[in-house]
């Protein structure tokens, strides 16, 4: 029988051990939240200091006004082995706003890419992501989008997003990033940015996980993602950035590493406004080749508001002041190089009026994903062309159409 | 006063809370453990398995015998900006066993390159990134050594290390990786290495976060680093590799994950034979262009060991087969390139007599990051060329030589 002295002690004792565990659990949560949020950036060069290391880059001549990246808004489209790197890299450089879409869960089959871990597994990617990245640097706002952007519903919302989800109320995001791993996301987000004049990049992995490229598409001026098919980087085997059903593509931590390391170094020189922005980086693994092209639009693109796009900039660059026209020139197709980098033509309007056929000249190393058919024409000939590729262009574009 | 039923009751309520406290704690610290181990890699399709997305490399042709990545071990050393994120790749690629050397803590200043988080500033990097990286795959086995590689005690655990930390006991790592950011650390890997015949890589990234290399370096077959000034990528401005003292570098995260992506792809196709293994890959981030070079011994080199596994590789190359020297040369000249690589012609014995001076012919935009002063010549002029950097390669191996 339990004396009224021991039931007392045996009160403390639990007492003190309840006060101990919550403590412990105290600590583990205090630990899993970050670092307080910091108002101004600052040059400091104390260890407590995140920020000490970008505004170094001022101080070294590289960046002007590094201040400047809490001004803007990213949205990147696809948490994957790209994207989620690629978000990850923008919180600690501390982007203003990041805006996540994706509606796919973390899986074991994840964790041969950075970013995710194990206990992660069966959380959204959008959810553990913003987890992590807060965590990283609570200055970034977040804004999360459990969803497909390819449905009708979803799509009208996503594009809501891109025009009205900037940092500045009802203001559009400066730069939407496609890192998704299918045709018909990037149509999508081609669709929406042509018609809101969004500047964009797009960026994509190989199948066989030994190639990637980054591309910067701005409406009316670089070529959109519907005016020629998609450009990859070549290799010796059969491969296509698009992902067929069916097929459990081969990925690795170090090519996405590195095209999302080229994707956000190219996001951080668009905005910050340093070194030349790439219109076209390719990433061949196997030989370390790292092919560039700049690509003109179409204007026989089958996006009308790709080809309304054209025509608004020819009428801004025929109004703008001739020294200008020569400086914007100058900075965007980088001839001040004095690298030896092999730069390739530009690819005319008569090439890409014949680029339904296979006769679209392109620089080494790089190819298209397939070839458009030839309207009308034998079935037999151009399937000979289109290669292990089911669909063509015409058909994915109907596809997307019907969405 | 207390009664003995409503002592009891407190007793039975205190209970019922500590063990949901405890509950929740074990839970926490369940998920901070990571998946099960697996024996044996699969290539099975489920999302299960954290291997299926490598495994489909041999599926897709890239790589023979995936699973033989499990055979082995690493060493890197340093694990900052560079080092952590290929500790992470290769944890993700289930590497056998990792060895960790750094002597350095985790701070808030870190925060603007990948994998360290702020609640570990303070915990020292190497017991900090075991942990993630335990958590992110247990089947590899890791071996860590808080210190400085550079004392004397150090640098002869270090090389026993190398020599005996291999996955069978008693045996070598099979390979190296530099990821330091000073002359002296690097010197003494090379030391180390040209000692041990024991092959490894470089990588370095600039103080003004813009450039970076990696470099293979096979004693007595490759120049090793005190064969000629270190190789960094030019830029427009003036840049070391090399740290000084009192100077606060910036650092982005997208050109250490760049360069950290290009270390383990290199590592990747070096241990599992596929691909070009580059002897020397550069990164220029303001221009996007990644120079690529080939540079052989120096038979005048100050390092004994270096020139006699040079002697030891020429007398192992001519009793060679003839068909098997070929096929070597075929693979790691990587003349079979078809992508219209400029590649730079080998530097010759005689450009690196003269290396002394600032003759040594090299390809557009890789520059050497100072010069070697002539012996007993005018210290006015080599200073000139020496530039911003105090110390000269003699000086500094001096010092070297030293500890």
């Amino acid at each position: 029988m339990s004396t009224v002295e021991e039931l007392k002690l045996r009160v403390r004792e639990l007492e003190n051990e309840l006060i101990k565990c919550k403590q412990k659990s105290y600590e583990d949560t205090e630990q899993a939240c970050s670092r307080p949020k910091i108002d101004q950036m600052s040059a400091e060069v104390v260890d407590s200091n995140p920020y000490s290391r970008l505004m170094a880059l001022k101080r070294m001549g590289i960046v002007e006004d590094y201040e400047k990246i809490r001004l803007y808004a990213v949205a990147v489209v696809g948490v994957g082995g790209v994207g989620s790197v690629t978000a990850e890299m923008l919180t600690r450089c501390g982007i203003g706003k990041l805006l996540l879409f994706d509606y796919d869960t973390v899986e074991l089959a994840n964790m041969n890419r950075l970013f995710f871990q194990p206990h992660q597994a069966g959380f959204s990617k959008v959810k553990a992501a913003e987890h992590t990245l807060r965590n990283i640097n609570p200055d970034v706002i977040f804004e999360i989008h459990n969803y497909n952007i390819t449905t009708v519903d979803n799509f009208t919302h996503f594009m809501d997003r891109i025009s009205h989800g900037g940092l500045q109320v009802g203001k559009p995001v400066d730069l939407v990033l496609s890192c998704v791993d299918n045709f018909e996301a990037r149509m999508a987000i081609n669709t929406a940015c042509n018609e809101l004049g969004q500047t964009w990049m797009e960026s994509g992995v190989s199948e066989n996980a030994v190639s990637g490229h980054i591309q910067l598409i701005a409406p009316g001026e670089t070529a959109c993602f519907a005016c020629a098919p998609p450009l990859v980087v070549a290799a010796n085997i059969d491969e296509k950035t698009l992902k067929r059903d069916g097929v459990c593509a081969a990925s690795l931590p170090t090519t996405m590493g590195v095209v999302a390391g080229m994707l956000v170094q190219n996001v951080l020189k668009f905005l910050l406004g340093f070194g030349t922005v790439s219109h076209y980086l390719g990433y061949n693994a196997m030989q370390d080749f790292f092919p560039t092209m700049s690509m003109k639009p179409n204007p026989y693109c089958s996006d009308v508001h790709c080809t309304r796009q054209q025509q608004e900039y020819k009428k801004n660059e025929a109004q703008r002041p001739r020294e200008d026209v020569a400086e914007v020139k100058d900075e965007v197709v980088h001839e001040d190089n004095e690298w030896g980098i092999e730069l390739v033509s530009e690819i005319t309007e008569e090439e890409l009026k014949v680029a339904s056929g296979p006769a679209l000249t392109l620089p080494d190393g790089i190819t298209l994903a397939y070839t458009i058919p030839v309207e009308g024409g034998d079935a037999a000939s151009s399937a000979a062309t289109v290669g292990d590729t089911d669909c063509s262009l015409e058909e994915l574009m109907a596809q997307m159409k019907k969405i």
